[in-house]
């Protein structure tokens, strides 16, 4: 699995390279943990945990700092 | 639901981009956890801990400092 | 409440610019938890607890180095 | 007391800065926690605890990342 | 063992770049605990632990958020 | 102790670069605990701790960050 879907970060719009960034945060969970079992058994625990979701959302924010700074803020 | 509402960072003013970035931060959530009564469910365990809220706020920091950058502080 | 007191990251000093890190991260989280009674009840467990008021600081840290870039660090 | 000791960013070493981020992450535990009986009796949880240990050095990290920005990292 | 493998931040494409930040991020680790044993125990409280693994993938989008920075985001 | 050995944040090479990174949290948990035998007698709690592990690499990272930036990612 590509850790960086599309091997480039340069996306057209803010939306795409927000979807980027969600897609990064989740390709490197899975190249720590590539059994998929064992994250489908995990989810609950994050995505039924606000801890978890916030802590998942934090990845997101500073995965999308960097794509933005790479599309120059899509100015 | 849109990653980044309006599909842009560039704001017309430090309030509104720090709209942005609690606007960003909650859809990014919904995207992880498209369950909205899971989502409601879950508001106590962190709207009343602080440790939740913290680290809700602390998320928004991090948005906020790329929309920052990318409307070039208003300066 | 407004999400960026005075709608500006300009201040004149880095004391001010400190200062308004430390509100703009207050503001935040009253705009996620708006129930004043809950943050009053909620504040021992933070502003007595060590690990709460660390992650408090690191929100502060985290928002004044955005209000010090937007200043050109007060060069 | 000050949040930013000296109301300045510049320093004339690396290592005067780092004593500035170690400066500034106290004052604002003591601007968050103004009662420093509390902060006394809880030291031990962070000075002797591994975590505690780890997240102020976050803290100090993030700070110094800033001092070291407004000082073009002493170039 | 190497902090940096390769002993260089450059690149030739996101990709190795993503693969850089996590070796970094391991070999960080390996240099905090040189003891693989310890390590091989501790794996499955993190890679079979959404909080965990949240962990991890947050220390590698801040390394690739310094490689990208380093390769000018490969535009 | 020095906060920062050598007291620049100038390095020959990326692994000379990371090697300060690490110096340099670790100097900042003994300037927050100078006493070495608390350290000595946490160190398990961290060091076979995986969250104790990835927090300290969030460290590291962070500071790397700073260092690479001073150093324009030797370029």
């Amino acid at each position: 699995m590509e850790l960086v879907p599309g091997n480039s970060l340069i996306t057209a719009t803010p939306e795409d390279g927000r979807a980027l960034a969600v897609l990064m945060a989740r390709h490197t969970v899975r190249a720590i943990q590539p059994d998929v079992d064992v994250l489908r058994d995990g989810r609950p625990d994050y995505a039924e945990n606000v801890d978890g979701l916030t802590s998942a959302a934090q990845v997101v924010a500073i995965e999308f700092a960097t794509i933005a700074a790479a599309n120059n803020y899509w100015r």
